[in-house]
């Protein structure tokens, strides 16, 4: 453990204790330096650490205060899921969702994109016009198969802050995380097998196991706590399920991170079973916390984890660069990469490397996950006073997805509809599920946010307001 | 028929019918215009197309002249394969070939890598660097399911040269030829179905076959004439294919184009047993002959032509940008490219749209064709005088491969092992066969050419020879 850590560990509860109370100012950083006989820097590290666990914040000019603790809305209660593997639909509503182009007339709430305007990812811009430019035309050239051995190298860097030992060797770069998830899938289960799903769970993850004719086992996950490890136990007794497919830090759509132990035990079922575990990390740098939590990867000791991630929510999904550790999968994960896309466009690859390599992913990291945690409560300031009081909702620990469960019958398909044609767009509940569940649910994207898009929110929530009324009006019975 | 084309087949005929000699100079153009009472650029159009079907040669300063007509070496016979449908093995042949790096001391003869440093690319690179630097960041959003608008405007445009008329939203953008292959396959046969391909044929497209737990039923193809319309009929009426997978138009490794008429003939086929046809047609705008041979697609009245291509073969494989036009499969298709990758990287097909509206395009393939036209004819040269009289090499009508022939019993996975230890890399023929035919075979590029890659080709020869001399000591008895 660090100084830093240590200290910050000290403050943390002494405020927990009620010795700082909120609003109050903290001693200066010079004062504590002094009292506890260490640098300004090991002060200031703490003071950030606390700052990122939104323990305290920094006025300009004033110092350090207390944070006030925010009174939280209700969040969504578990799901019932059905209790027996099955095929996936919804594909109709997920490819709708997917076949837009970027329009700037349109509030698009409901597509998984980060902001991609900030200025500390200008120096990706020009690593990749740097990149264009080389007259050795490497990037233009084939990759190998595995991906830029200097990508692999940075990813393999980064890892270790996510507890993970992993050699450059023991990854595949990918054309973003949605192909190191079907490679996941294919490398581990067979046409007809099961594989166990988190519910709601991301989409795309979901699509995989229909196209590759397998099926889901959706299991019951708490929107604090995450999957139900009993109700997972349970599953694992009854049906030969192949793997775990799962989310479990900065979870999409939910937004909960698994707590560590709870990761443990997860992994500790995986053996007992004999399992595989396919880890969607994809989120997990966007940890509003400091340091970010650990993967299931990272105490994976027989690689059975096939941790998959990208740089396409931290840095831009359109490069379409993601990676997978495949532990002991690695042989068939790599023929399924060959086979998927021969090989990953070349460019992106050399231009986030050097991004990285330069220093400049940690600073774009931390301005980011200190916007997305600012503006989620931001918009839950919106959705408390713009949706009706039956609404409840998620309190992501990182990301920028906010999960809406509204009144029983209120129709999230049908709300889409009518807010496209007011140009806003949510994502509906169904697609987070296997069989349409969710109906009721919605995500909302709160990467950006601005008068214009509290507009959007707020005609979100009027309008689930005017439908709720209709029904009432109208007298019509409640329906899952 | 333009007045070009008409003049054109005029000169065609005399130089057939020996009115012009070998050797002999024709006519100036300005003789000719006034001759025929057509304008200059009229014959200089003529006369380009006579020489892109290398019926003449242009000598600077002194015009046109007629090609001499050249000796071929003895083509390949046509391979016997297994008369039902087997399960595809060879991985670790073709793990071994896309797992390198590109590496400038190394003669890498065995990759399908396109000449990357010809001047008609750099408009290239500087629509790339523009692409990065642009304001509206496009070029990091994701992009639609589809692909980008304006790069499917240019395929379709693209598109009729090859006889077909296909509207922008017919076509899938996908990550290189792979994913377009691997998409089709997908969408028109389940796990366990058989699909028919040509033999030899691209090892991607058996790796495919292979990974989505399909059985590859190998049809013997003719060097010249291509894949055996008896052979594949007998296997239509005996077994359930699902479709035929090829490469009809400068086919991998072969070289030969199928004629219209046996493209017509193999589409009815089709029709008739109600199969899909998956046509590559990577290398089809690399035909020496000008205009290029049409697609089976061109003539596809009821969708069941699913056209893969990409630029990789033609510009730069590093921007991994294909396609496909999946014809009546196209719901399936595109479900099949959201869980492969999501969307393809966006910048790479910005710049290579620009290329080709800024009129790029057509100028670097008439010179790609010639210099890969030209370089064939100088590695036969080599081949010629550096293989044993045994060998049997094929004649490509288009593209940058030639296939090679040795005597039975020169395992050429042995001979690229040998060869490496030396700097040079060839394809062995065990990666172009199901089950690990062709042992004998390999495959050289030539889309580049100069004196070390001639000392390399030698080397190769000598190589072949040297095992052929000690297979003669030793007695060996010849096996298959």
């Amino acid at each position: 453990m660090h100084r830093y850590e240590r200290l910050a560990d000290h403050l943390r509860e002494r405020i927990q204790a009620g010795f700082y109370q909120v609003h109050e100012r903290l001693p200066s950083v010079r004062a504590l330096a002094q009292a506890h006989g260490v640098s300004l820097s090991t002060v200031q590290h703490a003071y950030h650490q606390l700052e990122d666990a939104q323990l305290i914040e920094a006025r300009p000019k004033s110092g350090y205060f207390v944070s006030p603790r925010r009174e939280r809305l209700p969040a969504p209660p578990v799901a019932r899921t059905a209790q027996r593997p099955v095929e996936v639909s919804q594909w109709e509503h997920v490819r709708e969702g997917t076949c837009v182009l970027p329009d700037t007339s349109m509030h698009n709430l409901g597509r998984g994109m980060p902001d991609i305007d900030a200025p500390t990812l200008k120096p990706l811009l020009r690593a990749l016009a740097r990149v264009s430019r080389r007259q050795d035309l490497i990037g233009l050239n084939y990759d190998t198969l595995h991906g830029r051995p200097e990508l692999r190298e940075q990813i393999a860097r980064l890892a270790v802050g996510q507890g993970c030992r992993l050699h450059p060797d023991d990854i595949v770069v990918t054309t973003g995380c949605h192909e190191a998830i079907s490679i996941a899938m294919r490398a581990v289960c067979e046409p007809g097998g099961i594989i166990a799903v988190d519910s709601p769970s991301f989409y795309g993850a979901l699509q995989s196991i229909r196209a590759y004719g397998m099926k889901a086992m959706e299991i019951p996950t708490d929107p604090e706590t995450g999957i139900s490890l009993e109700a997972l136990e349970l599953a694992l007794e009854q049906w030969p399920i192949r793997a775990i497919q799962l989310t479990p830090t900065c979870n999409n759509p939910l937004g909960y991170t698994l707590s560590e132990a709870r990761k443990r035990a997860l992994y500790a079922l995986a053996q007992r079973f004999d399992v595989a575990i396919i880890e969607d990390d994809v989120y997990g740098d966007l940890s509003y916390g400091f340091p970010r939590p650990v993967t299931i990867k990272s105490f994976d000791e027989d690689g059975r984890v096939l941790l998959c991630s990208s740089f396409s929510k931290t840095l831009a999904p359109g490069l379409r660069i993601g990676w997978i550790a495949p532990g002991r999968y690695h042989e068939r994960a790599l023929h399924m990469k060959y086979v998927g896309t021969g090989s990953t466009a070349t460019q992106g690859q050399m231009a986030v490397a050097e991004f990285i390599r330069e220093g400049h992913h940690e600073p774009h990291l931390r301005r980011m996950r200190a916007q997305y945690q600012g503006n989620r409560d931001r918009m839950l300031d919106v959705i408390e006073s713009a949706f009706p009081a039956s609404t409840r909702v998620s309190y992501p620990a990182g990301g920028f997805m906010l999960w809406l469960e509204c009144a029983d019958g209120i129709d999230s398909v049908a709300l889409n509809q009518r807010l496209m044609a007011e140009g806003i767009r949510i994502a509906p509940g169904v697609v987070f599920s296997a069989t349409g569940k969710y109906r009721h649910c919605l995500r909302l994207n709160h990467a950006v946010f601005d008068a214009e898009i509290a507009r959007a929110v707020s005609r979100v929530g009027h309008c689930v307001a005017e439908m709720l009324t209709q029904r009432a009006d109208a007298g019509q019975p409640e329906t899952a």
